[in-house]
């Protein structure tokens, strides 16, 4: 059964006339982008890593998005403590494990984070998800630096594997999105290859679909919802071909044009 | 007395003659655009933390700028070792007091250094102020996350209470911005719907209020001049009704475009 | 012997088909735009400093940046074991002294790092370059914050000291630019004033010199090949004069469309 584009819209609405409010726990380098981000798209971000205050931003937040893109350790703390609270809620964490396979922080880190926390979505590149699922034995992988330097197509079995060992949706991002919860299927068509030549639109990826997962209960259409979208500014962004300077503000502006029609028009699910 | 828009033009004239040095210690999510901010207005920013070299930073600089947004406990002894060190110099500080009401951590944090600190102007959004102003009993505040959901008048009290109590200018921005001294007041209707759209717009106000206190030592004067050159920018930078991506940036242009000419004719001041 | 431009616009060729890895260890303030300056170029940015994963990074990685812009001990530890680390495996280290001068902790920092990590390049403004100097004795210097309050011709000597005494090639950037590894020297006349308006221009100079070490293994031909395309890159983005928030962005734009044409036509080496 395809996922429909009217839900998908439905879902854009949704976060427009609701703002949930997405907690981030994020690496340095995006966390400016991301904030625009969300706010582009009409959620409205916390970012906030001490481990004194997680849980109490946990608890007002609708969502929690986990992202290991400059880790330490006082920080790991932090996405445990975070994560283990949110899960008691019931409010859905999205991992997004950067660099997994890269050092063995990061990798032990996002495998720890998948264990501990048991987030609703884990969304990464191939080469992550594929180290995610070799930790596991579900599959070998390996990752150069934090590129993606496999297929979606290599890391869809890791994918599958870690979706039914942990009842979590994994969402495999790169020039096709592949998105499963261990028995549904989706593959995202939408997306622009100048979104690989602006830093931090993985990372922007994960947020985004932090806030459809804010008002959508059901995790497999968040994740897809979000890749659509997201997709969809890219190609936008995109028009008249710019420069990646420009086209990184475009993606935030597209990200406020996007409308529900649009999507219905333009997504493009598989 | 109305504060004349002379008095705000001659400040404006001031920082880009000037160049003052503006230490910061803030926040992630916006140490670029706040740094870009300064530079677009003229000033010359210092962005620094660690408990080893505040102290120094503090002592070439014209104001220090703490900001509260990404908080953890080294950063607080920083920005106490460095609140104290400036205020035993006589230089103004100027707190922005991010999320308090949020979270203990940050409530308490906001308290401590304005006790500690005493800094000349505390700015914030309603909902701030109002938390910081409950935890001394003046007034009862609440807030969500990082954004304001009180109205600046509700947090006029609070604001009022707050300057009496500790001999500082208040400043509550919003759709309209309050200012007051305790026995002053100014309320500021310039700025643009878009700014809120815009991460960190609130951090670039309190950060630009620095550089206008480092050259007007009338804090009710630099905060209020501070506000309306800041609001009168986020109108020039409106123009052509932008999306929030390309308004983020026009925002800094317009902070190096906005004329003393143009304050002259359009602040917007009761 | 004059460098030729051909062997710059080579150099920027070998980035643009090898996309080398670099790993960079840098400040808060600059991490986004340094990442995104990393790819515009045609090379792939990783940002990370946690003393546990540092040396893996550095062992996949072609060259190593480090930046002292927002330093702490944390950082300093992950600095000297990532650069002892690149040391050991021969790959180019790139050294970003921001702010020597103006505090002891930078100095100290950017002086042991100097002495054992033994850095291929140190880049810097002039006044961070007669601060490093001046702690060996080989001239007197000092710094206002972290811009340059002396002339790069005042810098010239403590440079070829400093070239000399530990065999690094210093490049001291200003409106003019000198690079000298003790023997060779270089003025590069690239560049627009505007440059100065955007914070963390000279830590994307520095940055961008880590990608042109990684392809090219004369560290003084890195060193000026990065400089003449940054300086023309900045030219070709200050075309129609904008302000500083739009030249900022496309700064970027522009170090994706340089030319190698542009490069032998306009790269003004003396």
């Amino acid at each position: 059964m395809k996922l429909s584009n009217q839900k998908i819209a439905d879902a854009l609405v949704a976060v427009r006339t609701t703002h949930p409010l997405v907690h981030n726990i994020t690496n340095y380098v995006v966390m400016n982008s991301t904030a625009n981000a969300l706010l582009a798209i009409g959620a409205s971000p916390i970012m906030a890593h001490a481990v004194e205050e997680v849980e109490e931003l946990v608890d007002i937040s609708g969502a929690l998005v986990i992202n290991i893109g400059t880790l330490s350790k006082p920080w790991i703390d932090a996405m445990l403590k975070a994560g283990r609270r949110a899960r008691s809620r019931k409010l859905p964490v999205i991992l997004d494990p950067v660099g997994a396979g890269a050092t063995r922080l990061r990798t032990d880190t996002a495998r720890e984070l998948l264990e501990q926390v048991r987030p609703a979505i884990v969304r990464g590149n191939a080469s992550e998800i594929l180290a995610l699922g070799a930790t596991f034995g579900t599959s070998l992988g390996g990752t150069r630096g934090v590129d993606a330097s496999h297929t979606v197509e290599q890391a869809r079995q890791a994918a599958q594997a870690l979706a039914q060992k942990f009842g979590v949706v994994v969402a495999v991002t790169g020039p096709e999105d592949f998105v499963t919860d261990g028995t549904r299927e989706a593959r995202v068509r939408n997306g622009h290859a100048l979104m690989a030549r602006v830093t931090g639109t993985g990372c922007a990826a994960s947020a985004l679909t932090g806030a459809f997962a804010a008002v959508e209960p059901d995790a497999f259409v968040a994740a897809t919802a979000a890749l659509v979208v997201f997709g969809l500014a890219g190609e936008l962004a995109a028009q008249g071909n710019p420069r990646p300077g420009t086209y990184g503000i475009r993606l935030i502006d597209a990200l406020d044009e996007i409308s529900p029609e649009q999507v219905l028009a333009g997504a493009k699910l598989a």
